[in-house]
């Protein structure tokens, strides 16, 4: 197999950190240099113990790959990847910085003017499934978030095929490391503990990306998301349950029409290694530090509306397996390489 | 205070335990009898050491009462209570056996023929703020559900106003206590920990009794409703979030319907001690060990649509503790007698 | 009942909130200011949502009270609380401030000179069961830290009555509040959940308290003492297993020695409202949110040795409930006054 | 590399799924067949859907293997194991059933008579750092407990030396898988949750197993082991906290011993690549979901005593993950084949 030297910017974050742990297995890749501002100078195993295996120290400016993942904040990012893309290194850019189409959006949703607006077309949205092939042409790929994640894995063939209408709830259930690993009372552990809360409600930075993306699949308009994220006590997963009103005539109801749409997302996602379509709803533990997306579609018997229930651990499918997953297909390597572990159970 | 003699039937399992921890407190009761059939002979302290300041032995049929609590499992507590009614004897059911109106309800969503469908009509659905008079008169409660408990005072005010359509979505994720003491591998540690779970996608024993109470709210006919519980990792503590369609031209989009919710919300239970309307999206240990459910209402600005979070304690608010505010009304106490403790926090 | 003013300095961290919560329904104080100066200005409910029915405003500088609660942290409390003293108000200190005798002790652990060493003979260590005529007696009482509340109940008596030698063990698991309300990461949700750290080997700040009141009740020199606390995923709580070598030919070895041991256990606090011996070793969860402290000795029947393991809530027997016990006996009130709620059990 | 065929018996236990998890990415075998009684006939996915990659069904009676793995419960498991013993066929069994030599132990700990008392001189204790080539020419491996894995590991390299006096004090604190899959209230999550408690203060059966390995070690007769397990709210990993009195004149004290410590156990266990002395202590989180063991010593500075923190996953090194270790000596794999996967954080 041929090796490719990869860096990643701010290892020193919950994502930067799971890239590192992932592609240690990796066959094909080899880390060759990790960056974290605060943490320059310092052995990577000194900050990450369970990164004491990969024998670097932690720099202030990463150095020549072939292949650069950034997990640094938005802002930061699209600043450090530009000049990377610039000069036609591949980057897996794992903030928000060039996932949104549209450059207006950025002072909108995260308070900043773009600083390399030219680059957002050609920028490819990694959700993979979705955008295989573009993906494998990518030079930069905006690696999704991991909300959009489960909400879009989840909804986009229902709404594809029109057996939705485009007016959807998503209801999602998230671990605390994805608020990441800056202490903050939000996070801090008596405070979560014994605790579901939901936040957000005026609108999440995650919001504009799962309706663009959900847009890309519905061909009559634009889709009306109402979207919810909540906290829940536990450190990784996300759960989402994704409501929308069944287009009449399409799908039976009650039984039949779970057995409908379970053969239907069968068929959608049949030659997915990532992807499962489940006969019961999924919990989260299932996907625990794979690259799974579980999916469980279902008729309300009584209220012609669809029900997803989307399962994936939100350090993995919905950041770091992904962007590995991605690389994979930039560099030529089989889609599943180094992402075969299966979940941690129990 | 005048003293009433009371009897807790089936104390063993949580919501038994609940009421006699509550009641401990309560300076107008004396708990004179608790029952539990496998555990009978033995000191209560014995079977639940938090119990121990209640000198008590567990009897296997209770004594003679003013009123009786049941908390026996559905069924058991029909056959338990029926007796109790016809001689007189005040009775707050917490089991689902007198919540439902319809008899025939019973068979279907709990796989048995009323054994009293006679004592339907003068059972009284003891969901305090919204039926108070009823309860001061009754002799029989049913006490509601705690899922139902948590969307119904949600969605009732919106409902009655005409605030809201006929058809609403609610996502309630509960603490792992809402399942009963008894072991089961779907309330096993290591299965339910770090893992959050759908259920019950088919429908929810808990659904007719919010379609029901709903309905009680709502002119124009039935409501439908898609109702979907979670399980999340944590013992105590419900947060419903509830979706519904605005009905055009009452509440204004944005901040500003926001805004107007917050001050219908508050008019509709300004009266009320145990239910607040908070400025900000709630988490459940607000309300942790209180007979609180704190509701946020909210418009979402981009798609039409009333949310409300709802949180409560599920073995309070959600049962032991509107049991308690039943009984006060039934017996004439004020109705926050021994329930004025603050949530335990953090 | 008599009524007294009390304030409450410090009142937005864990434990001062936990005395504003319990002092809620004492029947003979009245909270008439409450400090926090971060978030002076604001209504104690919007920085504290559980103590929303206490309507008072967080001040920079308490009011006139009859007597005064600091739970400041080290340094700063000594600072407060002693011109009050000299003042002759009544001063309850939760910080480790006043726990010392020696103020040599205060620079070797704590990091500072005391700015009032003079107060230090006379100020109380309030551990109640062990100390009550003084505390009674007292104006300045230094409230115990959790860790030693858990470990000296647990083996003074032994220790006083020549059982054991002075020669102990002394292993700590707390729940996270004992870290306070302050976020960092080692209080990080998900770098504490799913896990459990020993941390402190060099010598706990608790430690010369240990040694110190340990001391007090062995009649032939100092007491050696290695204590390690632990920090485990829950919010509250403190389980102490404390081992010590049998004195030989007092105890008898097995089961008989456990039998004698609880016999002696019980005498010892017979007449003690918040000390139980139990028959089986005790779990947290048994005191939570009560001012409990559950004690089980036994002899290790292979090896001549004492074991207790003790249980109690850190942030009430381990705080502000053993605040409000030493504030019951310094103002006359019944020792049990305010502090009846029995444990949430689950 | 050489292909071997291996079984799994009763792989519907937390253990024997995690010999699949594991073997699933190991290069050297093949899962051939997988037994569960009361699951037999079922996909091994839809029991386990973490599996659902290992497409097996679950058989009553395995097949024929190469090496056998049995994580059968003590008595049914030295049942099962003994049969192929005898044949000629590798076995690693899981259970307690060949670990103690004495085979009068078995009654007086586990209550049953040994079947084949014939097979205990030549089965091998398969701690496997501490055993090396007596596990590669073994035929039976008796896998170690999960709490006298952590606990010898900590203390043997000392007791060996003669650092340290035999008389230690083992607290050990263990997550809830370690007790199984099979539900019990103690068990229960809301009875687990939000609580530590200590047990079996009267003997654990994995205290002789700890006397007898821990004796293997030193030279001047047995050990006394005072051992306290406890449960704390979590899924996997076991920090065993150790103690022991150091002997006079071997090791400084203070921060001095404490260094000699580090370097003394850097030098016994320099060529492991699964024990790994720390410079600080561990927590149980860095070695989620592998296999190793971290172990920190340090020297009480007060008391002349040894502490040693250790930690491990308890499923991994205190389980599965040895057993795999250990098959990889029997088999002439190298010993961290299959074994690599880096721990999961956070």
């Amino acid at each position: 197999m041929k090796q490719y030297r990869v860096a990643i910017i701010n290892v020193t974050g919950y994502i930067g950190a799971e890239v590192a742990r992932l592609l240690h297995g990796h066959p094909g890749v080899r880390i060759v240099s990790v960056t974290g501002r605060s943490e320059a100078g310092k052995k990577l195993g000194k900050v990450m113990p369970h990164l004491s295996d990969i024998d670097l120290t932690i720099e202030a400016e990463h150095g020549e790959a072939d292949l650069v993942f950034s997990s640094l904040p938005h802002k930061a990012s699209a600043d450090a990847c530009a000049p990377l893309v610039r000069k036609g290194i591949k980057v897996v850019d794992l903030s928000a910085d060039f996932r949104l189409k549209d450059a207006a959006e950025y002072p909108r949703w995260y308070d900043f003017t773009h600083p390399a607006p030219e680059l957002l077309p050609a920028a490819v949205y990694g959700l993979t499934e979705l955008r295989r092939s573009e993906v494998a042409a990518a030079s930069l790929v905006a690696n999704p978030g991991c909300y959009p994640t489960s909400a879009v894995l989840a909804l986009a063939p229902a709404l594809k095929a029109g057996l939705i209408g485009p007016d959807v709830v998503v209801d999602s259930k998230s671990g605390v490391s994805g608020a990441g690993r800056s202490p903050s009372l939000g996070t801090h552990y008596a405070e979560v503990n014994e605790s579901v809360a939901a936040y957000a409600l005026e609108g999440h930075r995650h919001l504009p990306e799962i309706i663009q993306e959900l847009g890309a699949f519905h061909t009559g308009g634009p889709v009306s998301v109402t979207f919810v994220p909540h906290l829940v006590p536990m450190t990784r997963g996300i759960l989402s349950s994704c409501y929308a009103p069944l287009v009449k005539g399409r799908i039976a109801g009650g039984q039949q029409g779970t057995a409908e749409l379970l053969h239907f997302y069968r068929e959608f996602y049949k030659d997915e290694p990532f992807v499962k379509i489940v006969d019961a709803p999924p919990q989260t533990k299932q996907t625990w530090g794979s690259n799974l997306c579980l999916l469980y579609p279902a008729v309300d018997p009584r209220a012609d509306r669809l029900i997803v229930i989307s399962c994936i651990d939100n350090l993995v499918k919905g950041g770091a397996g992904q962007a590995i997953q991605n690389m994979n297909l930039m560099l030529g390597f089989p889609e599943t390489t180094g992402l075969q572990a299966l979940p941690v159970y129990p």
